[in-house]
């Protein structure tokens, strides 16, 4: 199929592009108008998770009302530990609570193997269902969690500050941590070999609780598993975000990834310089500067664009964009990158 | 008065110490049973806050329990809102809630200005109960929120993850911001010059919710204030932690204080090269590592002790350590500390 719009591919591949692409972590949510009329239409977010066809809606309707270059497939990272066996639920206002949790060596053993096709077919559906109805028009995104986070919800249930429940867990069982990282990231690589299988041609590993772990437990358990994920993907280009993870640019920099991404904390010439050279970088708005004026959040845009430079860059925000951002911030936000030239 | 044990008052002026002193945030609190009983026997954490007998005896269960090398004034950084007029609860397994948060000019402009004597006259006399109590044992650590922090806390109503709403703030209103923060920093001075006349032998500052600030927004809203309570604190050496402040570390070093704290993300040589020579450094353990065996805690104390080296260091975690942490876990962290000898 050929592309109407691929700058975001070609960029994330190391290509040079006529300018730099954007799109914005939860693009498909909250802010837009369209999604919020859908998801009052359904039950809750898990069924909206679960059918295909609305997942495709919610994820095409930032492409129409946004002008992103990519679209990102609506679905959650919570589908891994639901397709091991562990169900959850989300609760409004205070986000993803699992009945059960992972406490021992028999819970581990109990969890199924997970074949993409079977337990998680209406993800790869919804992913058909999207590409089929893009067209072409931009690049489709598919994601999954990093085994460290997902792991962190299997084990804490739900979010936390410190996440010293699932911390508590590697430092009193470091074995069965590394059994179930294991198990995670093998369902983890099947799930996105299957995803690029079923049409999305790019992938994110999400590590949003990165930053609560020291330099060494991160080399110890999270890093070799992400690198596990990059060194068998090699179907699609794969970025990799770990939020909070400053302190391991170097060593992020040496997984065999196209893209790592950047949150707001971390400077984008020191960041450049820990990555390394042969690396697409991408982010790094505080999403909380949409909530700024419009002069302002068009001037820290360029301020970033020019950072950045006009090469090896992805325009993003450094962390999903929050629901209650105005539509017209966002706006401003997106149209300020696809109008700026370098000179 | 002499003092039977100022380790930790040389130490952080600069001095050469005979070992690396050590104290741990949070040990005045619920990892001492002797702390869960005073506590189960008042109203709540508020009541015991404002009771400076009952404050003064938890104050001081660390030093005989714990043998740590000071004590800390038992309070919470959020007596300053309640002092400037905003009152607030403590809700079980919740934590801080207000019940009227900052929204407008008007309701700054209704903030009381501080009076220490006045408004936290059972801070004072809990510190000058302790400090007639410890009777020269070891010095009394006093402290407060930063202002950012506090600021946080006085929008937001509670904490959060992203503290959005405070940030949407000083996005949407910097002259209030600045208003506010400096009302704060106002308070916070008289309030910690009160703590250091009633018997405070040195001051922490805690800037809890640096970490979710891009660096531009903590050199405009939370550095500046900060440096106004290092310069006007003369009287007594400061400590400044700045918890996730990674990407200030080089202005941080440049603040007029003495001690600089390090949250366990925070490579320690790294550090020491951006905080500069003549900063005292204090952390930096995980909190997570008391929850390992008693093998693991002591190579890893060792470690980190011989990464700081023999000067210049004061021991403690790189947070508050978890109330549900073992107390023979904690003394193994502590007596690690107290018996080693740099060869």
């Amino acid at each position: 199929m050929s592309f109407q719009n691929d700058l975001l591919l070609r960029v994330a591949k190391g290509e040079q592009g006529e300018r730099t692409p954007v799109w914005m972590m939860r693009q498909a949510g909250r802010i837009l108008p369209q999604y919020r009329k859908v998801r009052a239409s359904l039950s809750g977010f898990v069924e909206l998770v679960r059918t295909p066809e609305r997942a495709c809606e919610v994820t095409i309707q930032p492409v129409d009302e946004l002008g992103v270059d990519a679209a990102i497939i609506f679905s959650d990272i919570l589908v891994i530990p639901e397709a091991l066996g562990l169900e959850y639920k989300m609760i409004e206002a205070k986000g993803p609570y699992f009945e059960k949790v992972i406490e021992s060596a028999q819970d581990i053993a109990n969890l199924r193997t997970v074949n993409p096709e079977d337990q998680l077919g209406y993800v790869l559906d919804a992913i058909k269902l999207t590409k089929a109805e893009l067209n072409g028009r931009v690049p489709l995104i598919g994601f999954a969690g990093a085994p460290w986070t997902i792991f962190s919800y299997m084990i804490e249930g739900q979010g936390s500050k410190t996440f010293s429940k699932a911390k508590k867990f590697l430092y009193t069982e470091p074995e069965l941590s590394h059994q179930l990282l294991q198990k995670i990231t093998d369902a983890t690589i099947a799930y996105l070999k299957a995803q690029i299988k079923a049409g999305a041609d790019i992938v994110q590993v999400f590590d949003s609780w990165a930053g609560v772990l020291s330099a060494e437990s991160y080399l110890t358990y999270s890093l070799p598993y992400i690198k596990q994920i990059c060194d068998a993907i090699d179907e699609a280009p794969v970025i990799v975000f770990a939020k909070g993870a400053y302190f391991v640019r170097k060593q992020l920099g040496e997984l065999n990834c196209q893209v790592l991404g950047l949150d707001w904390n971390m400077d984008i010439q020191e960041s450049r310089e820990l990555f390394g050279n042969n690396k697409v970088l991408q982010g790094n708005i505080d999403p909380c500067l949409l909530y700024a004026d419009f002069a302002t959040i068009k001037k820290e845009t360029i301020k970033m664009l020019n950072t950045f430079g006009p090469n090896n860059h992805i325009a993003n925000l450094g962390h999903g964009v929050y629901p209650d951002t105005e539509l017209d911030k966002v706006k401003c936000f997106i149209d300020t990158v696809k109008e700026h030239r370098f000179s």
